[in-house]
């Protein structure tokens, strides 16, 4: 590929970094990019250099905000006594979509993984702890991903919530959730794998 | 989502604006970027910016390049006699990579599509011409793409080609030639559309 550009060259191996961009998404955004005027990509290239300039993590849930409390943590028409725990930021995204949800959140940063060296003291579990020992809160809804690693996070956080609440008697309203798993909507039956099948007969509901 | 960081809203726009990028992936790639070193977002920033500041377009074949003529025009062990025209500049990279081309090539920058108002003196036909014009060429092989626009400016080019050769007998050696039309590797006749199929039955070989 030595016939083109160094420009070109750079911009497509560092699209090739970025996750699910293969070589030739990768090619193919670079020649898109190029019939861009100027101005979009000073735009586009402000936006990527100052991504993390206004960005904080909230002190209280430790979201990424502009604000610390975040909006969400400072909003006094959620129910800040219902706390789901999240791995990730996006996860809130998906969430909050839905509309459904008027609780606040709290953000792992991660799910324990300990191929990656990622253990419980690598993520954000300590302030959770500390957050639910403070008191006031009535449920602790576990959102990980229904995958092992984030299956083993929810155990892990589950057994030290009664821990600590073994200890303390102001905790004992608490209740620990997890998101229903089962088919998703659209799901036909015939194709659905075991384990989701097996979950959905487990969490069935009077009708 | 207006509880998210400005400039992570912003960025999540922009990746959307992108070819092949909707809402989730757009999220993805910007939180993605969001857990990258400032020293990294910077250089993806600047290979943005200056994507288009080092890039001509080389006068012979109007490809992109750093220099005029291209590397590939100004390369003496490739044969100038046999050009290849295509599309795009992108497509120059897919035939590179076979390592079979060792002709030259002429970019058109589009094809025509009447229902964009893209007709043939938007694309780099005039100078193709001329090229042919001026002699010394013996292939021209028509590589544009095999949907409709793709399609009718092969058809255009190979009749302005016929056009000139029938006024200049020095140019009666040139052949006209379009890239092979077939089952792609590793196709299962049981599946293939019926046009592929039409194609490959067309330009069977003796085997």
């Amino acid at each position: 590929m030595s016939f083109l550009p160094k420009t070109i060259e750079k911009l497509i191996e560092t699209f090739q970094k970025l996750p699910g961009i293969g070589p030739k998404t990768a090619g193919r955004l670079t020649f898109y990019l190029l019939h861009m005027p100027q101005e979009a990509l000073d735009n586009f290239s402000r936006n990527i250099a100052d991504l993390k300039k206004t960005v904080v993590y909230c002190s209280i849930c430790s979201n990424i905000a502009e604000t610390d409390p975040c909006s969400i943590c400072d909003d006094i028409t959620r129910d800040i006594k219902t706390v789901c725990v999240v791995e990730n930021p996006i996860e809130i995204l998906s969430i909050e979509k839905t509309g459904k949800y008027k609780g606040v959140y709290h953000v792992l940063h991660g799910a324990i993984n300990p191929l990656n060296n990622i253990g419980p003291d690598e993520l954000k579990i300590e302030q959770l702890l500390k957050r639910i020992s403070s008191g006031n809160i009535r449920e602790i809804i576990l959102a990980t991903n229904l995958n092992m690693e984030g299956e083993a996070t929810a155990m892990y956080i589950k057994r030290e919530i009664l821990n600590i609440k073994s200890k303390n008697e102001n905790l004992n309203g608490i209740s620990i959730t997890r998101l229903a798993h089962g088919l998703p909507v659209g799901a036909d039956l015939e194709y659905a794998d075991e384990v989701t099948l097996s979950h959905a007969l487990e969490g069935r509901r009077e009708f």
